[in-house]
């Protein structure tokens, strides 16, 4: 198996979190998202994905040796493909609720904080450095009030209940990404224990930023 | 079943036509996003939805009535619940391809390009309406570029080969935005003509926003 990714793509580190959960081995390769002004853009990268986007995965085990795109998307597939360690609950219901709080962070608050969009921001919309902050941390704490009502809910020791889920996947990325902004997490105590819970597993920690290779 | 919705929401119009294509009668209940400062933000239907969001889905077969929200978390529970007219391919890897399409237009495009985030771009971040109008077309152009690339390996009559899949629910309400902010769509003919393959269908006829009762 082979995924492109960045240390610090946060969709990357979804994926990453998933392959060590169901225990798969993988090849990485490092996609550079910012030197040499965004390896994203290469020919050779945009011809395996037309999107410009990390993650992108291909399964060794697919013959055809297809290129799968978008992390919610390939998670979808390695949890159908690899069902040890299953990501979703077995209900309906409770699937719907645990995609729900994936999606909050996965449509709701990363696609308007990543990397792209802040320069897209600054660079083209005129935005001020501290405006791009409070940009940054709006859309934070906008997303991470509904998953904390959420959690209120249906949290147990992790996001949904006492097994880890995609809904876990999606989280601990994202507090990654705010404590690496400073935003104040205090007002979301159940977001920010599962996401200590979560980190006691090793599956969370070696897929952490700071574990990759490409890390600097 | 109820639907809290809007006519003009593309999350709710995507999950109107899943009712449509699976045939579930169901009561729309309109949660007005402009009028009254936002009829989101009123307390009793933030109860409902802590996100301030439609779409949000009861289904009165469930009988403890939970509130399922985010649309591609209800489109994906309808799928499970309702397996007549199937949303998504028989196998693991289309499947993922269907997502990945959905995805591109749910996380990249529409996140971006919604109404509350267009008014906080403008009210919040001193960006002018020309930029606004700049920043709406740079996004759907990025997403329909990536999406185009997919359709011409993959479409047939529609974004999946010759049946309606969640691409198609996600394509058709983000052409409809596209069209309302004139965005020029000649460089995707593919995404013009499965959108137009799409519209001779009743049940996408019937979820068109105009069709909604709350149309204004």
């Amino acid at each position: 198996m082979k995924l492109y990714g960045y240390w610090r793509s946060s969709a990357a580190y979804r994926v990453r979190i998933a392959l060590n959960l169901k225990d798969l081995a993988v090849e990485h390769i490092s996609v550079h998202l910012v030197n040499n002004g965004g390896e994203q853009h290469r020919q050779a990268f945009k011809q395996l994905n037309p999107q410009a986007l990390v993650p992108a995965l291909i399964d060794a085990n697919d013959q055809h040796h297809h290129c799968i795109t978008q992390s919610m998307a390939i998670i979808e597939y390695l949890n159908e493909q690899y069902p040890r360690t299953p990501l979703l609950p077995q209900d309906a219901y409770s699937r719907a609720i645990v995609r729900s709080m994936a999606q909050i962070l996965a449509c709701e608050v990363h696609p308007l904080d990543n990397l792209r969009v802040l320069q897209y921001l600054v660079g083209e919309m005129d935005v001020t450095q501290d405006n791009k902050m409070r940009w940054y941390h709006h859309w934070i704490h906008q997303g991470f009030a509904a998953l904390e009502a959420l959690l209120q809910q249906h949290s147990g020791q992790y996001c949904f209940g006492d097994n880890v889920s995609l809904a876990d996947l999606c989280l601990v990325p994202q507090v990654y990404n705010a404590k690496r902004f400073n935003v104040d997490l205090s007002a979301y105590p159940n977001i920010v224990r599962v996401d200590n819970a979560c980190m006691q597993l090793p599956a969370f920690q070696q897929a952490s930023p700071e574990m990759q290779p490409d890390a600097n």
